[in-house]
């Protein structure tokens, strides 16, 4: 089996010209899911991925839905093996280009540029999000079927092209198409390494829950010479409960709130902590000089594996141009809670509800609406699986992949656990400077062309396990 | 004297019929200033009051202005006696009549009918606000003129037309009229009685000082689950210190802030509490059951001669249906301070500029903007003309007037004491349940011929004595 890999990467090496030719291809549509203007060249980059897909092996079409298509492509082994069957997701969709002059070269003209930080560089919008990631994994593919006849396990893949306006149409399309997709383990090529050197595999994401609290106080709006004094006002009743929220020492104050929390490891911890995260230069380019979370928590763990209380927003009363003497009705905030492994949404949020209501005065009452959340996502990255591609990804690269974390959520990965109870590898060769949503966007070379070996690797070792 | 009120009575009490007539007759002109459509009824509504003052033995005109007229009239005795010169105030203009289909009777057309509740009532928009008080004392200077030829002193009369509206031309007017406009004592009769038995005169007025603060945190918008963490967010910093504005016993906790007051005398506070105030029904009205205020004060002191802090308006963050997780890069509070007599509003906000800063975090900034203010008012009602113009109430109603107070600001008295040096008694003859502002409208006959009987009263005395 080495050998095929050698093989594999020996093809994908000849390719080399051609694979940067197909590549730009596809950067050169502008396929931006938000503006309707673009649907055209959506519907064009669908159909380009999956022509690609046919091209090598396989049976691969354009779906229509309510919004932008979905490619989605099946490859067969031709003879049933014990390999599993893995699904790998990416998105052909791109965010808007402006501002526009704030390029040095055409957002939808790729080109190959020396840059004196990163060397060669691939320039172009999506040359990082996602088109330049997800063609790594398309070409690692091309290259086993040129040596070695196919693919050494089942595969499906799945593109959308409504990553970066809400992904309307992949809730529906995963539930309809539930049985095609449902594979042993999700590939998601759309995040980054940890630096340019080592490489990472995602691992954790946090959840969300999120509500919006009125508190209301008088039955109108009232005039503050007139009733000032005796009438309390809702502003300051919201101000007081969310100003409860933290204690000095960045805690969030909600009764039971850490109480379900499974804590990484420490070994986790401690690589973590190996990583010499620049805090400094995380915090300085936001304006800020000093972390203001948990105490005895590290930054990257404060991101990582520690919950949040925001308040997203607010608004009550008189927010126009000058001054208006009022008392207001009510007063509105938008609160949502980052969640960690072992935090129930509905739980986070029946907290939250109980706090406000215990500090509620005299003739305030409390209404919440639009409430919502998905739990966050903490693999188990002692499994075969991860196992695997680490050992894989530490061939290519020469030293094993970090295991990090993510602050945010990634719906779809939280989806195929949901929707498909699969478990994913959130494996990208993107950099943290690559530009995305910025002007200027770009994929190194090297992240390109070692990418595709890495997806080499990672599909042969990942055929030889049992997941 | 007390001869020459008798004739001028009668002679009002002779001319009753008539003089409600006169009234019907600026009650029909939609006098509406602050509807431009409603121009031409502004000016007619002007004329006429000229024309009145005229007939009445002023020299009387509308003076055109940016905005409305202003109706200038100046009453001069044929002999220079040694009596003071008072300045009379009211205002012609009134509010829109909307919602029209909730008046039993139509807005303009004015008439007398019998209200189980108060006898008989003018009806109209007007009425109370501020014709019908106006009128009193316009009948009060006729009747003067009918029996004795004249009033028995020098009197200046000033009625506006935007006083619904802002009174945008009233500065500029006092500013470039000062000489004719300075007297000895400011007449206005815009307020209520204490109830349709108790007469009063008005004697403090609170003061206000506003500013907006604005916390900034982080350089720009950020995403919460990327930054959610090491990152504190403006609005809840903002939060927390709102919510140190106030201690749990209802005092304002900015340093000094109740350092300068003037307390009133403990005479005028057991007056009040003397008043049997229904604070039960003050705060049922508006859906509220209990007073939230200062401890240890009543509802009337902590209208009257308390001070307080108010959130007029918030705002930060996404306000929009649904959900972003953002981190805003800032958050906004319209906060305005009512002031009692011996607070300076300059002090009062430096106060609160120190009170934000000590609270600021690390990494957070604070801006204050659109500041301004005015002291609050209180006279000495221990003068000639407040206990001349109380004997004279007296008289008429068979029980002194009480000395309210008053938990708003009214620019034109605050105008009267630091533009033209004047205190101003404020006596008023509408009642709460006047229903200004609202459809049905109306001003008790009874306050219409009384307040005239005792502005005879009030005139001939305060022609009596040194101001």
């Amino acid at each position: 089996m080495a050998d095929a890999t050698a093989t594999v990467l020996a093809a994908l090496k000849a390719d080399g010209e051609n694979a940067l030719k197909r590549l730009f291809e596809i950067l050169a549509v502008p396929s931006i899911s938000t503006d309707p203007a673009h649907s055209a060249d959506c519907r064009k980059a669908a159909d380009w991925c999956a022509a690609q897909l046919s091209e090598i092996g396989f049976t691969a079409q354009a779906h229509k839905t309510a919004g932008q298509p979905m490619v989605l492509g099946q490859y067969k082994p031709p003879l049933d093996n014990a390999a599993p069957h893995v699904l790998f997701y990416g998105h052909y969709d791109v965010q808007p280009p402006d501002p526009l002059d704030e390029w040095t070269t055409p957002p939808f003209k790729p080109s190959v540029v020396t840059d004196t930080e990163h060397g060669e560089v691939i320039t172009g919008r999506g040359s990082s999000d996602d088109k330049g990631q997800f063609m790594t994994f398309f070409e690692a593919c091309r290259a086993w079927k040129t040596a070695q006849g196919g693919l050494p396990m089942r595969v499906t893949v799945l593109l959308e092209g409504e990553e970066e306006s809400g992904s309307p149409s992949l809730g529906p399309f995963l539930k309809s198409h539930a049985s095609e997709l449902a594979a042993d383990v999700a590939l998601v090529c759309d995040t980054t390494q940890w630096d340019k050197d080592t490489p990472a595999i995602t691992t954790t994401l946090r959840g969300l829950a999120f509500s919006e609290v009125t508190i209301k106080g008088p039955s109108r709006d009232l005039h503050s010479g007139m009733y000032g004094g005796p009438v309390r006002n809702p502003i300051r009743v919201l101000s007081n409960i969310l100003g409860d929220l933290y204690d000095a020492s960045g805690r969030i104050c909600i009764p039971g709130f850490y109480d379900a929390i499974r804590e990484p490891k420490m070994a986790q911890i401690e690589q973590w902590r190996s990583l010499g995260f620049d805090a400094e230069q995380f915090l300085g380019s936001v304006g800020l000089s000093r972390s203001a979370g948990e105490n005895g928590r590290t930054p990257l763990e404060q991101l990582w594996s520690r919950p949040t209380a925001e308040i997203n927003g607010i608004y009550g009363g008189y927010q126009g141009p000058g001054t208006k003497t009022v008392i207001p009705a009510s007063a509105t905030a938008k609160v949502s809670f980052r969640l960690v492994p072992g935090q129930e949404p509905e739980k986070i949020l029946k907290g939250f509800r109980t706090f406000v209501k215990e500090r509620l005065p005299t003739d305030c009452k409390a209404e919440f609406n639009g409430e919502g959340g998905s739990p966050a996502v903490g693999f188990d990255t002692d499994t075969i699986a991860f196992r695997v591609a680490a050992d894989a990804i530490a061939e290519e690269w020469g030293q094993r992949p970090v295991f990090v974390g993510c602050g945010a959520s990634i719906p779809i990965v939280q989806s195929f656990k949901t929707v498909l109870g699969m478990n994913t590898l959130l494996i990208g060769f993107a950099l943290n400077d690559d530009r995305i949503h910025a002007p200027n966007e770009k994929y190194n070379l090297s992240s390109f062309q070692r990418g595709a070996r890495s997806w080499v690797r990672i599909i042969n070792r990942l055929s030889q396990v049992p997941i």
